[in-house]
C-alpha cells in the first residue's frame, strides 16, 4: 500500500522519546524476570518476562502520552494547556498522569458505565473525568469535540507518531535487557505498541523475531494485512479489554507490514489461563491484554520450543470482577471447588449424614441447596446440592466415593456458580 | 534469659551464607519497587517493597534450606545422602529444590490434608513427599523418626543456626538495596528469617528499626519476650499460613531480644486487604504472611509517616481458594458485588421487570433467587435476591434507587455468597 511517510516513525524520533522520558517518576525501568516454570510449559530455552505492568500507572501507556504532550510543549507554536483523551483504560490513566507531571490539565472522557476503580484512578492522577456516552465510540465523538478551542490538544491511544515513538523506548530496553533474543511476543490492540517495539528491533535487534497476539475475538490484524488496508470490528468479544479496540490505523498497519514477523491470536480460555499460570507461578498480576503474549507461547499458535523467548506483559491493571471470574473458573477445573448433587429421600437427618461424611475428609462446605421441583425426581426424593472447596482433585474423588458407599447416588455437576 | 551462645548466630556466618548461596538458578537476587501508593497511604517518606516472592519456590526458604545442606555436606563427617524436613508450606519446596540442586534425595513430610497444589510443586522439586498424619504435629513427629539412619539429615524450618544464617543473606540484599533505611518490617513465624535480617542490620544498618509482624491468631513473640522462654499455642487462627507456627524457638527468641527493635500484630482482615492492595496496586501476587509486613504499615499498630521504609515480602505462594475469599469479600465491601432483596406480589413477569431495570444500567446479573417461606412475608408475596455485579458504590445506590422508583421495597443484604 502507499504510505505517506510523513507519518512514518524513524529510530531516531525513538531516540528522542528515550531522552523526553527523563523522570524516572513519570517513566521507569521496568525489570525483568526469568521464569522457570514458563520454560517447562513451553519448551523454551529461557523465558524472560519483562515487567512493564511495574510501571507507573500499571501500564506502558505512559511512556507514549508523556512523549506525544512533552513534544506538543517543545514545538515552537505549541502553548498547550489542556489535553483531552478518551479512554476508560490505561490510556486515560496514562495521559493523567504525563499531562500532570507536565503541568498541564488533564479531560478524561469516559462511558458512563466505567468502572468506579477506573474513574477514580484516573482522577487520582490529576484529570478530570467527565462521563459521557454509553460506549466508548459516544464517548470518543464527544472529546473530538471538545478539541475546538486553541490550546486543547487531543491524544489519540496509538494513531499518532509520538505515542509510537514513545511505545517504542519500552522497545529499546527489551533489547538492552536481554541481548540476542530469538523471539519478543508483544500484544497489539490498536498497534501502537507493536510498532514502537518492532521499529527499536528493527535498529537495535534486526535478528529477533517481533511476533504480535491478538484476542480471537478482537483479531483485526490478519485480515488487514491481507486486505491492505486496516479492517475495523463493530463488535469485539475478548475478557482482555486492553487489546479490545476494534481496529488498527494506516500508520500501525503500515510499521506492522515492515517490521512484524508474525501474528498470532489467543482464545479467551487461553487468556484466562494465562492469568492464573502468571498468578501462580509468575507471582505477578496482569491484565488479559498482559497475558496473552503468555497465552500466545503457552498456545500451538506459537512454537519457540528451544528458544531465548522474551513475552512482553504490557498491564497490570486486572478488574477484580474479571479476576474473581478467572478464579472460579480454573478452582473448578481443578476440582478444587466442587459441586455434588445427592439424590435423598427427603427426609430428616440426610443432610447431617452426608455432610459429616463431607466433613470426615476436612473438606470445608461452601453452601447447600435443595432441589426438590425436578422431573427426574420420584415424590419424596430431593437433590442435596452441595458446593464443597476441596484440596484438588485426588481428594474431591475420595469425597464422591464415600458418599457413594454411604449408598447415595451422587453426581459431580460440573459448573460452579 | 541465659543463652547457649554456641548457637548464635553471628554476622560471619551470614557472610558465609552468602558465598555458599552462589548458584543463582538456587537463590537469586530479588528486585525492590518503590510504591507510591503505598507512600500515599501511609504517610512514609519512600516505601521500597522488597519483592522476595519472586524467589525461586516462591519464598525466601530456599535461602536457610541451602545453607543447612550444603553446610552438611562441607562438614567432615559428613555425607549426607538425604534430607528430610517435615511441612506443608514454602519449607517444603526450598528444602525439595536446595537438595534437588545439591544432589542429595529429599524426603517432605506433609499431613494427608495438604494442598494437592503443594505436594505437586514440590515433587516438581524433585522431593518424595510422604503423606502422613492428619496434622502438621503428626507429621513432624513422623518425620523426626526418619532420622535415625546414618547419612540422613532434619532440616528444621527455624531453629538452627544455618538457617538462620542462610535466611540473613536476605538481609545483607535489603541493607544494600536501598542504604539508610528508617525502618525495615518483617513478618515472624518461627522467627528464624527475621533473627537472620536482624543479624545482618546489626552489622551493615544498626541505626535502622527493625518491626517484626505477627498474625494476631497466632502471636507468641510479645508473650515469650514478656516470658522470656518461648511461649507456645496449641492452636492458631490466621489466614497467613506462612506464619502460623504456634511458636518460636529459644535461639530465635534470643537473637530477637537482642535485635528487633519492635514487634506488632495484624489482624486477619488487616492481611487479607493487605493481599488486595498488593494485587490492585503494586501487581504482586503476595500470600497472606507475605502481605502481614504491609498490612503492619498500614494499621495503627506501626506508624512510618515520614519515614524510608522497606516492607518485606517473603512470600507468593497464596492459595487461589483463599484468593477467591478475599476477592469475595472485598468486591462486597466496595459494592461491586451486590445482592438485593426485594420484595415482590408472586406473579409472573416481575423477575423480568425487575431484571429489565438492573440490565437498563448496565449491571451484570449473576443469579437471582425465590425466598418465599420468610414469616415476615405476606401469602402471595415473596422476596427476589439478585446477585449483581456493579461498577461501584455509585452505580450500586443507583440501581437500588431506580428499583425503589418502579414501586418495590427494596434492601441491600450485605453479604455476597
Amino acid at each position: 500500500m502507499s504510505q505517506d511517510t510523513s507519518h512514518s516513525v524513524e529510530f531516531a524520533d525513538i531516540e528522542a522519546a528515550m531522552e523526553r522520558l527523563d523522570d524516572p517518576t513519570v517513566v521507569k525501568r521496568t525489570p525483568v524476570e526469568r521464569s522457570t516454570s514458563l520454560e517447562s510449559m513451553t519448551g523454551a530455552e529461557e523465558v524472560h518476562l519483562k515487567l512493564e505492568q511495574l510501571q507507573w500507572t500499571g501500564s506502558f501507556k505512559t511512556r507514549g502520552a508523556y512523549n506525544r504532550i512533552r513534544t506538543c510543549l517543545e514545538a515552537e507554536e505549541g502553548t498547550v494547556e489542556r489535553v483531552v483523551a478518551a479512554s476508560a483504560g490505561n490510556h486515560a490513566q496514562g495521559v493523567a498522569l504525563a499531562a500532570t507531571k507536565l503541568g498541564v490539565d488533564s479531560t478524561i472522557v469516559m462511558p458512563k458505565n466505567a468502572p468506579q476503580t477506573k474513574v477514580d484512578a484516573t482522577r487520582g492522577y490529576g484529570a478530570t473525568v467527565e462521563l459521557v456516552g454509553k460506549d466508548f465510540q459516544e464517548a470518543m465523538r464527544y472529546a473530538k469535540g471538545e478539541v475546538s478551542d486553541p490550546g486543547v490538544e487531543f491524544v489519540h491511544a496509538y494513531d499518532d507518531p509520538a505515542i509510537v515513538a514513545g511505545q517504542g523506548t519500552l522497545g529499546v530496553e527489551m533489547a538492552e535487557d536481554v541481548p540476542s533474543l530469538d523471539t519478543v511476543v508483544v500484544p497489539i490492540g490498536g498497534g501502537g505498541l507493536i510498532s514502537g517495539i518492532a521499529t527499536a528491533f528493527a535498529e537495535l535487534g534486526p535478528e529477533t523475531r517481533i511476533v504480535g497476539v491478538q484476542a480471537a475475538g478482537a483479531a483485526t490484524v490478519p485480515e488487514s494485512l491481507a486486505k491492505g488496508i486496516p479492517v475495523t470490528l463493530e463488535e469485539v468479544d475478548t475478557i482482555a479489554d486492553g487489546i479490545a479496540t476494534g481496529g488498527i490505523s494506516e500508520l500501525t498497519l503500515s510499521i506492522i507490514e515492515e517490521h512484524v514477523d508474525e501474528v498470532v491470536t489467543v482464545t479467551n480460555s487461553e487468556i484466562a489461563d494465562a492469568v492464573l499460570v502468571l498468578m501462580e507461578r509468575a507471582k505477578q498480576v496482569v491484565e488479559g491484554a498482559g497475558a496473552a503474549s503468555v497465552a500466545a507461547i503457552r498456545s500451538d499458535a506459537l512454537d519457540v520450543s528451544g528458544e531465548r523467548v522474551m513475552p512482553l506483559l504490557c498491564g497490570g491493571n486486572l478488574d477484580m470482577t474479571m479476576l474473581r471470574a478467572v478464579l472460579i473458573h480454573a478452582l473448578t477445573r481443578r476440582s478444587q471447588l466442587l459441586r455434588l448433587r445427592v439424590r435423598i429421600d427427603d427426609r430428616p437427618g440426610k443432610m447431617t449424614e452426608i455432610s459429616g461424611v463431607i466433613a470426615d475428609h476436612g473438606a470445608n462446605i461452601q453452601n447447600v441447596r435443595h432441589d426438590r421441583a425436578l422431573e427426574d425426581l420420584d415424590v419424596g426424593e430431593a437433590y442435596l446440592v452441595f458446593q464443597v472447596e476441596t484440596t484438588g482433585a485426588g481428594h474431591a474423588a475420595n469425597i464422591v466415593d464415600s458418599i457413594a458407599e454411604h449408598g447415595y447416588e451422587v453426581e459431580v455437576v460440573n459448573r460452579a456458580p
